[in-house]
């Protein structure tokens, strides 16, 4: 299979079950919604690394937040609900609750909940108010600039980590500009994020090394450098390789996000200095999903 | 005292000693060193929460980052060396190896070490290469899209975070305005950062609380909405109060960036709603440094 | 007179009577407001070169709105109503309407009025509808993506255009952020705008050349290289000047700008490389205001 | 044909012969070339209305720039070389000339000349200094902050205006998003701009109006809000319709953006909104190139 002269490897993205929520952040202007949600998700691109892998998944118009204000949606991805509120609560706490202006709200409706304003009360030192609209609980915590509305809970949902592709180019800055198309137009969709910085990881890895200690290390089948010094699975024209990493809220979701990553990646032809399209698995015995980017983009 | 009409009282900002260090990331291009370093420096507000403070202190020219490359400069404070250790070696390894074209350095060569890349190299899984450039040790990880070039080490300094004033004005938007104002002219300036989101904070907190558990809460004092509750110490005319918190590499770089702060959001008069100045202190006896602000005006 | 350190020349800036008129563009999202003001608002730095001086005032938010959605404030300022209505009319109607889902209404109400959609109404085609709430008619445009709301004029109002200062320091990079630090300070008050790009201007004029063909040709007095060819302004430890011009809708919004820039610019005092702050005018005889920098800073 | 259930029509994009250049702005820092950049290429979106056509191409890596120093690559289109030389002069000299810092240099050098430096050079009053460097002439004005260097001229060549398609989807949210995801992966393409704020235009025109004296008004037959008024091509569940416009250097460079932006619009699907890709043209009798979608998606 190729597209405009590119070829879309028959392989398959391996990818994981995870746990995820959804929050939203809003403030008087965009712009400080924006600055609680880069501050809450960085440093969050693997669970093992950050214990969370979060990321904006859009900024909201007025008309689509709970309180009326400009917002943000926010995703965070986790290995359990628990490790998720764990990661709410502290992140919640030291980058919105802080930022001028703010609220946040619960972002999902059904599924298992976990705290948001539930512990976050206390900080109000006893001053808290507790309000309930329908079925939902709010708290307002007097702060410098006024109150801190915080719902008090949100939801978590099973999810889909590590969807991805790699990109195989002739030199790193074809390579880059590639994926800086893909990433452009993945961003414009909902349900997902791309946890890694700008959206693109260059360090990609395998299990194991030589180094008992180490759980994972570079995966030398794909660096350019080892070529001649180690296995490869790279083609002599091949000058750099980048991955886009992908978690969605559902398989249809990170399936939707390849293949329009992909589509990006690959519009511009081999004029543009891409080569190959593949994507990272392990055999498909550690996750449980399975992108086939024949299927993906069929 | 009173700085165009608006009163600066006669208080004290107390601030602690903490370690801090600067790293250098560099990419092919300006935008991805910034990618990597907003990543790098997310989710560090304070030490208790996040386990570091970070930000970006300045974007630096091709001419003045070690390998010709743009570049970012990133400011790190902890309350050891050991600390700051261990957050560098997670953040680097998270959010700047994995960034496309990334290399880091050190920052400063005077003081403590603490390991850049003397961990990371094992990445490598044994193809990273070592290379002596006078008293600098870099290693070189083979990467999929290249080579990850990392200083062995940076060095540590004492420095002092914590620094701090507070804007008391009429409204939240006019109190926000003068901050605003105050942080665009504070992050011109080298050795300093201002960890919290946007630079600014709404949820000034004391030690200890109505409930046991929790060592810090609301600084009810200062809260509008608690006038007529509690104690205060916002008269009447007051409707908002913003902190604005800056971390320095030396006690004089606080003290500077507190004077362009204070003048900055001082500059537009009472007209512009601000009413007062004041700072936040324990009583001079948690923190060895204080600036009194008629000192830091003077 | 001086400012941590920093003299302040005793001088003055002299300004010119000028008309300006406010816009304001909505959107559905903050962002795409921005854009179509971003665009109306490029190539206009000087009214000679570009027709009208204009710039951002401020990003609105959605309740400080006509319609209740994100906006931008616009600025605009001409030698007459007649040439800001013109500019307006081309402006508007090449980088607004085109501009997904936008609106553009009056951002004052008294003073003569000058066209906003009286002519653009007829791109219609006949299918606008005109709707007259209390006493201010808007037009309803169908296009493609539904309807381009257009209040039919705003009004004018006699203004100030020119005021200035200049910061001289010690080098390049030093007069650079020394004005970006008041850059940022000035871009947060209302009522004024700094119509040059950044802010700054490094080509400072005098009237008049050698040429008898050009009006004007650069500020010899205080070029650095020139230094020791011609008569100079500049001790010789000056390296580079920079200077900042605002035009404001009074004399009263400069002044303010004006100190809030020095203020910012001096903050950090001579350690950070200015030396001096001095203002450019005609010795009085163009322009009617004039801004004693001692008053102003007084 | 269809991309993703995405109907592509089988129609044909009108473009137009105009003539173009390419020039570069480095400065310190990228951001200054940036500001510079972004205002020399404001209220540039059509010739009729503007006088010339231009864009951002891309951000430029120092070691991608003839001086080193980071830059930003520009394009300008215009109907004939002496329209683009006036634009030229006028928009270096209010932008580029006065703002920190910068150099502007060619950024081709096949065809005919246009000047750059050659006449902005008399505003350096005779300090103006020439330099030959191989067959390149540059001048040296000084200014307050140093010199800025301007090369004497730059290249024109033949190229492409007015590329086009059209984005037909279920409601305004959706062929927003649609298009941003579109404009988002044209925009990292070389030797093509998009002209329009943000890349998009939402007030498509036809040739002439029922008013005499208005050559072009709103197309009816693409304005959901006149189905049922007037002949329309919209089909009943068609909420609104956005265009994306680009100029090339060359018919191949605009076919392939074409492509890059059609498959980033489909990629989604249908469930994301879009119904049909169109395309904007005059029955062929206007411009001389004609794109059919059904091959440039070949």
């Amino acid at each position: 299979m190729n597209r405009h002269g590119i070829v879309i490897e028959d392989t398959f993205a391996e990818a994981f079950g995870m746990q995820a929520t959804r929050v939203i952040i809003t403030a008087p202007e965009p712009r400080w919604a924006r600055e609680a949600a880069v501050s809450m998700t960085g440093f969050a691109t693997s669970v093992i690394g950050c214990g969370v892998e979060a990321g904006i998944e859009t900024e909201l118009a007025p008309e689509a937040t709970p309180d009326g204000r400009p917002g943000v949606s926010v995703l965070l991805f986790g290995m359990s609900t628990k490790a998720i509120g764990k990661q709410l609560e502290k992140r919640v706490g030291q980058c919105v609750l802080t930022s001028p202006g703010s609220a946040v709200y619960a972002g999902m409706s059904a599924g298992e909940r976990v705290d948001l304003g539930r512990k976050l009360r206390y900080f109000g030192d006893g001053h808290q108010i507790s309000k309930l609209i329908g079925a939902r609980r709010y708290w307002r915590l007097p702060v410098m600039d006024g109150e801190f509305i915080c719902e008090e809970s949100t939801a978590c949902t099973a999810a889909v980590g590590g969807g991805n592709f790699l990109v195989l180019a002739r030199s790193q800055r074809q390579a880059l500009r590639a994926c800086e198309r893909a990433v452009a137009a993945m961003r414009r969709l909902e349900n997902v994020i791309l946890p890694f910085p700008g959206g693109i990881v260059r360090s990609g890895s395998k299990v194991g090394s030589k180094y008992p200690a180490l759980p994972a290390s570079t995966n030398h089948l794909y660096c350019p450098t080892l070529r001649g010094v180690t296995d490869s699975r790279l083609a002599p024209e091949i000058g750099a390789v980048l991955e886009i990493v992908v978690n969605g809220l559902s398989d249809e979701d990170v399936r939707r996000a390849l293949r329009v990553g992909i589509e990006s990646a690959c519009a511009a032809g081999r004029e543009s200095g891409v080569e190959r399209i593949s994507a990272g698995n392990y055999g498909g015995k550690l996750g449980k999903f399975h992108f086939p980017l024949h299927e993906v983009m069929a």
